[in-house]
């Protein structure tokens, strides 16, 4: 079996695709199924999520972009934030600057699709075991383009999992991380110490940050559901 | 200072890049000049390579597509079979699959444009810290759009050279090149053990991969001259 870590999106997947933002957007679409919401919409662009305002009932919109709330939004991209009365039951569409748009590339090759983060990495590296018949890849976000330290060690710790799980081949990008995962410290210390880590905590983030370095504390894994009623351009994701 | 390390090229640079294609292009370029090779043009296309056959005294043109050479090319891509009596005194004319096409990004923006391989890492970096002004950046070429293990324990070895030299504020790039650097074991190891280290080694290029893993071996360090007599499009560098 093979498993393939992309430092950033890169190409077509294997059968089962592990998408990685864990500062913040899947660490926040993992809080927001554990904490009540009954489905995520994550769309390509800001524009789309607007659209969607008014064309079904209980809708939230959420999400960032340079990590700040985007007007408009009734919220931005804060796992730390996020509680149970405000998103029970609704389902909450979901823009971010990489995150979102990582999923969609995932989504246009992968069979299945599952959003990880540190915070569910063990269900989400037993859920992959579990469904994998051809090959898993792990794909890391980063950060508009450029490779975010806070990823690809997450990606270490998903891989490091799935090789307690199992048998696998690896490349070159599965040999990083796990390199990274065992040389850059601890999940506080690498998501504090990484550039985006950094960049949110000069914003008053930082409970975000320590909140996204909890290890395996979920076993929530956003699974995207495919032909159901999610509106053209969207991708439709439960817990799993 | 700034140092910045791209695991894939990237965007606008800094007044110094470094270059790094380990496997096998930046080696080779390393190992022409120090076995006198007078100059290297680097082109962007197999063809202008083959544009340029008649037009200058002594041209040599050398590259390899997949890793083998190409057609109507005096020589492949090895550093290994490089030798004195064939390049003395000869402009050889480069193209491979990633490596001169990474030269020609950075060329784009940066404004001293050095190649650097584990081979001359030592010399590299010393020039770089000697020229730059404003930042460094270490640029790896990957292979085909993937990540490449070679390119980021380089790129580490390099950034450990020099913040033996002085204070750099780092990026993500140069903690990940830098983890790996010390984590992934000696340079022969790393080197034969990335994915294309195994993919030579099964064309029976394992000697050009034990030739890359040679750390400092050599004080040549092939640099961009600009506003030559070289031909429009491509790159001309000399032992620096």
């Amino acid at each position: 079996m093979k498993l393939r870590v992309d430092l950033l999106p890169h190409g077509s997947y294997p059968d089962v695709v592990l998408v990685i933002d864990a500062l913040r957007a899947t660490t926040t679409a993992v809080t927001y199924l554990e904490r009540g919401a009954q489905a995520l919409l994550l769309t390509s662009t800001p524009e789309a999520a607007l659209a969607l305002r008014g064309t079904r009932d209980h809708l939230l919109l959420a999400g960032e972009r340079g990590g700040l709330p985007i007007p408009g939004f009734d919220l931005g991209n804060s796992p730390a934030g996020a509680n149970t009365p405000v998103l029970g039951g609704r389902t909450v569409v979901m823009n971010t600057t990489n995150g979102t748009g990582a999923a969609h590339i995932a989504a246009q090759s992968g069979k299945h699709v599952l959003l990880a983060a540190l915070t569910n990495a063990h269900a989400a590296a037993r859920r992959a075991r579990a469904l994998v018949t051809e090959g898993i890849a792990i794909v890391c976000a980063g950060t508009e383009g450029r490779v975010g330290l806070e990823d690809v060690y997450t990606a270490g710790v998903l891989a490091e999992y799935l090789l307690a799980m199992g048998e696998f081949t690896l490349d070159d990008g599965a040999r990083i991380a796990l390199t990274v995962r065992r040389g850059a410290g601890d999940p506080g210390e690498a998501l504090a110490g990484s550039d985006h880590g950094l960049y949110l905590t000069t914003l008053g983030l930082g409970e975000d940050v320590r909140f996204a370095s909890g290890l395996s504390t979920s076993t929530v894994v956003p699974t995207l559901v495919r032909g159901g009623d999610a509106p053209e351009g969207t991708l439709h994701f439960v817990a799993g």
